[in-house]
C-alpha cells in the first residue's frame, strides 16, 4: 500500500550538450527536465511511493513536456497549476577531470516563481498524505513562495504530515540574511533536515571546523557537530547530511550521515565515477523519506539513502532512475557491477 | 571593397526538436541562433559585406555562443553590448503537411530587451556605414528600444545612410495601435520599407482587396495597392512586399514586389519545398539591401531578393547559407535543382 | 468532466531506423511504442478524455518502458498486468517515394498474447467507463484473447458501455475464416464499426465494386455501399471507413466516411505528406470516438476524425501527438500550414 | 546459380552532413563509401550474383572501412589490393527544393588513381566471369588507370566476358578531348553503352536536338536518335539512356530507353520524391546487366533498371539497397507505396 | 595461408542505450549483432583466420542484418540457414560505477534455437577445417541444438579438427543438473576448454576456495587447481580460465591463465577503464584460439589472449575490432596508450 | 588592450567516430577542424588576444568551414589565403583504457602544403604584431613551407616581434636528418622554444637520460637538462617542455616546466582524465604565450600553462575552449572539480 507523499518546488527544462561539450560547442542539448524536489518525487515514485509533485508551469507545449516527464516517471501531476509566463530552464555543462561541471541558470520569471501562494489549496493537496517536502530553493524563489512554503508545512504539521526540508542554500536566489530569515521561520514546522556543511552554515551560521570543500577534505567529527547543533536549534525528529568529497568532477567520494537524537549513523563510503551528478542530493534525499516511511532503522535509512544517491551518479540526466531492489543490492554489498543477466 | 552595414535587433536562441518531432517528444533540441536583424547581417556577411550586428547578450556562456554564432558565418560583433539577465529562447516545431510550424517565445527579460538607449553609441556604430536594417520587432521589445531604433535611424539620416525596416508585426509583443504609435514615428526616418499585407494593415491599416490569406489566395493588384500606399505615405524610396501563398506547411508559392516610385516589379514565383522557412522574410530583406547597395535595378533587386529567399526555405536554422554565385545562379533561372559536381 | 474510455490490445515496441534508413543499413533504431488500441488510448487522453489502456507486459525494463510511454502521454496504466516473457516488437522502415514503408514482425510469445482470460477483471476495468475500444487484431492474438475480447464486450454491453471496434484485419495473425467466424461473434456486442473497404471484405465478404487499391483509385460509391452492408449486417449504430488513396509513400490522399443509419457523410479530403503514416487509422478512430461521445453531429464526427488523422500523418510514431484545439483548427478550415506564433 | 561479375573503378569515402545541413553547418557528417562501379557491384550482389569489385585502397582503417562496407553489402573484395597514399573522399550536399546537391571531390592522389596497370592481373580477375563492367570515370583517373581499363576489356574480350560502359563524363577529371581520345579507344570492346544525353555528346560529340537540361524539358525522339548513333558508331550490343528531368533538387521524372538494334523500348516514367538521388544511374546500369545476364528480353531489361533505379532515388547513400522481389514488384505495377506488413 | 576455424552458436540483435542511459530512457537504441560463438569468428577473422559462423536466421531483413554485420567484419556466412521465425534479441544497458551492465534477454523462439540438427551437414561445414569453437550456450537454446553440437564435435573429432568449449554457464536458459548432464557429454570431445571459476563450479561442481566473486578478490591458487581439475576429469590438451577482478562497473582487473598439462601460466594483470566489457570472454577465447593455431607457446599464447581481450574492454560492441599487430604490440609492453600517429 | 599574435601553419578537418568507435565502425564521424598553430591561436583569442591565424586553405565549401571555425572562436583570418586543392584532413579514433588514440593522416597535397613563400606578405601580417609563433610541422610541409618560415622568422625579428616554436617533429612528415638541418636554421630567430624530450632528441640529438616515454616514468633531471641544453645551443630566451606520463589512453599524468636562464620553474602535476588529448601541448604553448606576454613572471607562467592544458584534457576537439578565469582559477588552486552554479 502506497504512501501519499507530496514535493512542492519548481521544475525546469534541464539543457545539456552532450558529450562532454560545453555551451559553446554546442549544436544541440540533451534536454530533461528536474528540480530538486521533483527528483526526490521520481525517486519515491520508483520505490513505489505514491508521488505527487506541486508546482505551476506554462500553459504551453513546453510546460507540458514538463508535466509528460514527470508523468513518465510515475510522479502524480493532479496538483499541477497551469499558467504564468515560462517554464525555467538551465544550462548544464557536464565537467571532467579537472573541469567543473557548470550550470547556467535562465530561471528568473518562471510560472512557479510568480504564482501565488492563495493558488495552492494545501488542505486538498495535503489530503491523506504521510510526507511533504521541500527544499532551500523554494522560499528562495520570492516572498510568495516563501509565503506558500510556509502555508503548507503550517497544513502539514495540523494534519499531521511529516515534514522534510533539505536545506540547499543557492546564493544565487537570495542572500544569507534573507535566507536565514525565511528558512528559519519555516524550521520551525519541519521534522526531518537535511544538508551538508556548507548550507547549514550559510544558512543557519552553523559550522564545522577544519573542512575546506575545495580540497576534499572531510572532517567527519565537523559534520557530526553540525548535525547535533542543528538537531538542537530546531528541536527536529532528524538530520542527515550529506559528505561529498570532490577529487574531482570525473571522481568523488560519497557518503552521508544521519542524526536520530540519539546516535550519529555514517554510512558506507562510495568512490564513485561520475556519468551526472546533479540531483545526487536529491536522490539521497529521497532514499532517506522512503526508508522513514518505511520502518528502516536510523542505521539501514542512512544506508539505503546512501546506495541509492551512490547510484544516482551513474545516471543521465537529475532524476534517479534506479530501482527498489538495485538499491537493497548496493546497499547490502554489491558494489562489484558485475554484468545483471 | 565591401560596404559597412548595420542591423540592430534580438538574437535568440532558437531551440528545434530534430526529426519533425513535436516539443513533447523531443528528448534533443537542435541548438542555433536567429532573429530577424542577426538573420539580414548575416546574409550581407555571405554576400561579402562588412556586415554588424547590434545587439545586448548576457555575459555569460549563452551569450557567448550566441556572438559566436554570428562570428562563423562572418557577421562582426564589435558593438555586442555584453550584460543583462538572460537570451532570449524560441522553441520551433518544424510543421509538416498540414500541421503547421509552431513558435513558442520565452523572449521576456531578455539582456536587449532590458537595454537603455544610452548604451549604444550610434555615432559611433554607423561611423562609415552605406546601410542602417532594423525591424518592427526590436521597437516593439519596449519603450527603450523605440528609443535606441529612433536614436540611431535619427543618427543614420544625419550621417546620410540608408535606412531600411522590415514592418514584421509580432502580436504577443505589442498591440496595433502601440505599434502604430511608434512605427510611425520611424518610418519618418526610413528610406525602403519591407512587409507583407499583413503587416501594412496591422500596423498602417494599409490594406488591400480580396486576400485570405488561410486560403493561399493572393490579390496581385491588392499587393500592389499596399505597396504604393506605403510608398505616398511615408515618402518612401522603395517598398518591397513578399508573397506567401501557403497550401501546406511543406510547401508553398513564393515570390516578391518591389515598387520604385515609378514602377512595380513582381519577381518570378517559385513553388518551393519547404526544409525550415523560418528567417524567409529576412533573407528577403538581406537579398534586396545587398541588390539596392550594389546597384542592381528595381527589377533585377526584387529578383535577386526572390531568389535568395527562396533558396533559404531548403536551409536548416534561420541564416540564409548561400553564396552570391547561388542567388545569381537560381535568379538567371536555372531552378532544376541538378546536381552540382 | 472527463469520460473513462478503456481500450484493450496489445503495445509493442516499435524500432525505426532513423532518416529513411534501411533495417539492413541502420546502426541505431528510434524507438517507441504502439499498437492499434493503445494508440487509440492516447488521442483520447490528448483530448482529454481519461483513458485506460489494458494489456500484459513483461516485469522488466522493457515492459515497465512500454508502460512509462503511455503515462507519459497521458494514459492510465492502471489495468496493465505484468508477466508473461516478452514484449512484442515491430521493426518499421519508413518508405518513401516507390519504396513503401516496410513493418516486420517479431510479437509471438508475447506477454499479452499468452495471457489468459480470467487475468481480466472487466467488472473492474469497465466500472464506470463509458466506451471501450478494441481491434480485431487483438481477437487475433490468440483464442485466449479471442475470449478475453468477448468476455469484455459482454461485460460492457451489461454495463451499457458503448463498444466500438476498428477491424483491422491482419493475414499474418491468422486466417480469414479464423477471423470471420471469431469477429462475427464479437460484432453482435459492437456498436461502431470502424474500418476500410479491405477490412470488409477480408473479414466478413462484404465488399465494394471497382477499386483497386493498389492503384489508389477509390469509388465512393463502393465505400457507402460497404458502410450500409456492414451497418445492416450487424445492427450497428455506426460504421465509419477511412479512405486512403496512395499515390505513393510519400503522398496520400485521405478522408473518411460515416454512415449514421439515416446519412453517410464523407468527411474533407486532404492530399497529405507523409512523415510517418503509421496509427492513421487508429488516429481517426480515437477522434471519432471522441466525437461521438462529445454529442458532435455525424457531419462533425466524421470531420473531427478526419482532420484528426490527416494531423497524424506528420507526427512521428504511432500515437497522434495533437492537441484538441490543433483538431478543431483544421476541422475548421486552417490547412495553410501558416507558423504559430 | 549466381554469375561472376566483374567491377572496375575507384570507391570513395562519401562525407554527408545531417539533415540537409550545408557544409559550414556541419559539426558531423554522415559516411558512407561509394563510386560507380562499386554501386553497380553492390546492386548485383544484392540480385544474387557473385559481384566482384577491384580496386585499390590505401593499407589503412580507411582502406579497411571501404573494404568493409563492400562486403556488408555481398561485394567480393578478393581482388582488391592495399596500398598507396590515401582514399578518395567526396563531400555530398543534399540539396531540396531549388537547393542543388553539391558535390565537392577530394579525391585526387586516391590510391586507385596513382594504381599501376600492371598490378591487375585482369586474366585471374576475369577468369569464370560473364561479365564485366565499368565507367568513364576509371579511364578519367590517369593514363594508368586508362590502360588498365584497356587491358580489362582486351582480356574480357578474349575470355569471352561481357562487357558495359557507363560514359559518365566528369569534366573535372579530364577534357573532352581527352575523353573523346580515350574512351573511343576502349569503346572497341564493349558491347553494351550506358549514359544520358549529355554524355554523349561531350564524350563523343553525339548529340539531340531541342533538349535544355536545365528546364526539365527531354526530347524523346533526340534520345532515341542519340541511342541508335552510339550503337551503331561502335557496333555495339545494345545501347541504354537515363531520362532524368529535373524539376528541382526534390522531385524528378525518371525513365529510361534501351536500344537492342532493332527497337526502341522506353521504360515507364517514375516521379520521383528524392531521398537521395547519387547513384541513380548506376542503379540502373546494375538493373540492366543483372536483366541481360538473366536472359530478360530488351522491354523487360529497361523497366527492371528503370524500376530499380527509381527506387534507388528513396535509398540513403550511394548503394541500392533493394532486394530482387521489390524490383520486380514495383516493375510489375505497385507503385502505390503501400504498408508492406 | 589463412586456417579454417569453424564457430558454431546463436547471434543475436543487441540493443544498448546509447551514453549509459537505462532502457527507461532511451528514445533509440545503438544496434549491433553478437553471440558468444560469433564474437569468437569476428577476433579470427581480424587476425587474418578464414573464419565460419554456423546459426540460422530468420529470413527477413533482420536476418540479413545479422549476417551483413559478420560479412562487413569479414566472417564468413557461407554456412548461416535462413529461416525459423525470429533472430534472438538482448538489450544491454552500459553500466557505470556501482551500477551493473544489464542484460536483458529476449531470445526465446529465435530461429537458431528452433533449428533441427540435420539442418546441419557437418561433414560439408568442417571439411578442410582446422578447429572448431562452440561456447555452454549453444547446447543450452534446446535439446535439438544440444544434439548438433555432439553431431559437430562428433564429426570434428573423426575428421581431426581440433574443438575448443568455452563453458559459459547461462542460469536463464538452462538448470544445473541439465548443463552438468549434456556438457559432460559434450566434453569428450573437446580438446581446450575456456571458462572461469564460476562455469566450472556451476557446470561440474569443480570449485576452487576462498574466492567471493562479488568482492573482486581472486584467489589465484584456487583458479589454478580449478584449471587442472577441469583438465584431468576431461583429459583435456590445454584449459584456460579467465580472472576479472570486478571493482565498479567502470573499472575491473583482467587476466588469464592457462594450463597445459605441464605447467600453469598466468597472462600479465590489466587494470581496465571500461568502454564496453560485453564479449570480453569471447576475445579471450579468439585470441587463444589463434595463437594456439599459430604455434605460440603456451606462455605467449596466454598473453596474447589476455592482450587481445584487455584491449576488447575499450571496443563498443560485441565484437573485437583490433588487428593481430595492436594485440602483439600491447603483448609486448606498451600499455602506454601514447597517441598512434 | 589586446596583443596581436600572429601563428602560422595548416589547420585540418579532423574527422572523429563518436563515442570511442573506431573507424572501421563508424557511421558517422564528428567533425572539428584543428592543427598546432590553429589550436594555439584558438586559446590565445579566448584569453582575450587579437589572434590572426595565417593559412591557405582551398576556395570551397570544405576551406570556407575551416575558416568559419576559427571565427566563431574569436580568430581574426584576415590573413587566410584562399586556392589550392584540397584542405588537409586527419582521422582521429579516440583511445581508451590500454587502447591507444589512433591518428590517420590525409594531409597530402594540402593548399598550404603547396602554397609558395612569396604568397604571404610578412611585413603586412606581422605589423603591429607582438608575437610570431609556429610548430616544428609547418616547415616539415615542405621546401616552400620550410622557406615561408625562414621569411616569417626574419621579419619578425627585424620588426622585434618575439618568435616561440614548438618544435612538435612529426616522423611522417620528413626525416630526422632534414629536420634538424631546417630546424637548426630556423631556430637562430626564435625567442622561446616549446617541446618534450623526444622532440628535442629527435630533431637535434638533445637527450636526457633514463626516461622511457612508454613506460610513463619521467627524469625531472633529464627535462631539465634538456632544456638547459637547447636554452644554451640556440641563445634562447626561454624553454619550455612538457611533462606527459602516460598511464594509459584514459588516464595520464600531465605538468610542464620552463627554464628562463636562471633557474627551471617545475609546474604542479595534474592527474588528469581523459576527454582528449589532441591539442594538449597546443594549449600549453597557448597558455605560456599569453603568460609571457602579459608579464606574469615564469613560475606563474608556467604554472598558467600547465593548468591551461589540464583543462584541455577534458574539452572534446583540437581547441581549448577555456576562459582566462577558469585557467587562474585552476592555477590558484581548485582542481576539485566542484559544480559552478
Amino acid at each position: 500500500m502506497p504512501n501519499k507523499v507530496v514535493t512542492f518546488g519548481e521544475i525546469m527544462m534541464r539543457l545539456t550538450p552532450p558529450n562532454y561539450l560545453r555551451i559553446v560547442q554546442a549544436e544541440s542539448f540533451d534536454v530533461t527536465y528536474g528540480g530538486g524536489e521533483a527528483n526526490v518525487a521520481v525517486s519515491l515514485a520508483n520505490y513505489g511511493e505514491e508521488a505527487y509533485f506541486v508546482t505551476k508551469v506554462p500553459d504551453n507545449p513546453v510546460g507540458q513536456a514538463a508535466i509528460n516527464h514527470l508523468r513518465r516517471y510515475g510522479v502524480r501531476t493532479d496538483y499541477v497549476l497551469k499558467g504564468g509566463e515560462r517554464l525555467g530552464i538551465y544550462f548544464n555543462e557536464i565537467g571532467a577531470s579537472q573541469r567543473a561541471s557548470l550550470v547556467v541558470y535562465d530561471r528568473s520569471y518562471s510560472s512557479i516563481s510568480q504564482a501565488k501562494p492563495e493558488e495552492f489549496d494545501w488542505e486538498k493537496i495535503l489530503d491523506g498524505a504521510k510526507w511533504f517536502h521541500f527544499t532551500g530553493i523554494t522560499p528562495a524563489l520570492g516572498d510568495n513562495l516563501a509565503q506558500a512554503c510556509l502555508d503548507a508545512v503550517k497544513t502539514a504539521k495540523r494534519l499531521g504530515v511529516t515534514v522534510s526540508c533539505d536545506l540547499n542554500y543557492r546564493k544565487k536566489l537570495w542572500t544569507i540574511e534573507k535566507a536565514r530569515e525565511v528558512m528559519t521561520k519555516l524550521m520551525e514546522y519541519v521534522d526531518i533536515a537535511i544538508g551538508n556543511e556548507e548550507d547549514a552554515e550559510k544558512v543557519f551560521g552553523i559550522k564545522a571546523e577544519s573542512t575546506d570543500i575545495t580540497k576534499g577534505v572531510l572532517s567527519e567529527e565537523g559534520y557530526k557537530e553540525v548535525a547535533k547543533k542543528l538537531y538542537d536549534t530546531f528541536s527536529l525528529k532528524g538530520v542527515a547530511i550529506t559528505l561529498r568529497e570532490s577529487f574531482s568532477a570525473s571522481d568523488n567520494g560519497w557518503s552521508g550521515l544521519y542524526y536520530d537524537g540519539n546516535e550519529i549513523y555514517r554510512s558506507r563510503r562510495y568512490e564513485v565515477h561520475i556519468v551526472d551528478r546533479v540531483g545526487g542530493g536529491d536522490s539521497f534525499a529521497g532514499g532517506l523519506i522512503y526508508a522513514l516511511l518505511n520502518g528502516y532503522s536510523s542505521k539501514e535509512a542512512v544506508e539505503f539513502a546512501a546506495a541509492a544517491s551512490c547510484l544516482k551518479h551513474s545516471i543521465v540526466g537529475d532524476f534517479n532512475h534506479v530501482t527498489l531492489s538495485e538499491v537493497i543490492n548496493l546497499m547490502k554489498g554489491d558494489a562489484s557491477g558485475r554484468v545483471q543477466r
